[in-house]
């Protein structure tokens, strides 16, 4: 192998090495039999399962390869900047720059030309705009309502969540996939009615 | 929604919260840092990583959607059949009948036309014939070699597993990916030398 090869294949798997750690980040959404909570890396895993099944769910063409990788990559951030609650009011007041400056290091361990690839995917991600992100917004907000549902509200009621904040949080799903909304809306309400999610 | 396009939905959905089953499938890899084992949700989520930043390691072209979906969907079937550890001799005699079984009852849950497809891309990753499949196999056999030399190798050592074992477990890397098969020999010779694994 040439040097350079050599170099560049130490930087990626430093890189792959530190991401490890997002399989120790928590987030406040247990798993579907409400035994534990998900980490970061399964979460990911998860949303890019359900990219490819959903894909005729989203209305207009995609490009999956790059949906699959935006997805994979969205919270790696987290590994320094923790994962900040949905709806965790003062949590989101610094989220931004914390998450800014935890991309520019995390994705500052990578070789040219993957380190400015990976962290424009990354902002093409926060940024919600192109076809790609918008659809990766939808299965990030589908993925933990899914969960919560099948564990009976439980992160919800820890947190004493209202239906109101649900449908505010899911509002991505209705502006850009129209069936998957209708079943959100559906299932929200019938969360209610089982006393899952606060009226 | 049209009545066909719910019951869709109803069934893609079931399909994705099953999978949420592998989060708690332990494989007998550490993480990085030692401290726990990992699942195998984690790791196809480590590996589908890895699969696009080592893309230039394979020594062929690619369709990285259609390896980022194998890599996502190569460990469902462990969901019934169990994490087979890959020294376990006893555990490979029926590991194929299993994990045929457990493919036809998973991928069967999934509405047509995605039941024959996944089952397929599940089929072609256990063969190992096409590039995509034998990139996928390379990646299976990187992804905990990393992380076992992090960890000082005490999963090895819990098994007392020989280098001559782990040089033969990765005999995909050699076959399928030259260069990177100079850095697993080398790494190899150093987790000896470190008493990780045995001579």
């Amino acid at each position: 192998m040439q040097a350079e090869k050599e170099m560049k294949l130490k930087g990626l798997l430093d890189f792959i090495i530190e991401l490890d750690k997002l399989k120790q980040i928590t987030r406040q959404t247990y798993l579907a039999d409400g035994t534990r909570l998900e980490n970061d890396a399964e979460h990911s895993w998860h949303m890019a399962v359900m990219a490819f099944l959903l894909k005729d769910f989203y209305p207009g063409p995609l490009d999956m390869e790059h949906v699959l990788k935006m997805i994979l990559l969205h919270d790696v951030v987290e590994i320094d900047a923790g994962d900040t609650y949905c709806y965790d009011r003062d949590g989101a007041k610094d989220k931004e720059e914390r998450e800014r400056k935890a991309a520019a290091r995390i994705f500052g361990m990578l070789p040219a030309p993957d380190a400015e690839e990976m962290h424009a995917i990354w902002e093409e991600f926060e940024l919600m705009q192109t076809p790609e992100a918008k659809y990766a917004a939808v299965l990030d907000r589908l993925q933990p309502l899914l969960l919560n549902c099948r564990a009976a509200g439980r992160s919800w009621q820890e947190h004493g969540i209202k239906s109101s904040q649900c449908l505010e949080r899911n509002r991505p799903i209705r502006e850009n996939a129209p069936d998957l909304w209708t079943y959100v809306e559906k299932t929200i309400k019938e969360c209610v009615a089982k006393g899952y999610l606060q009226e």
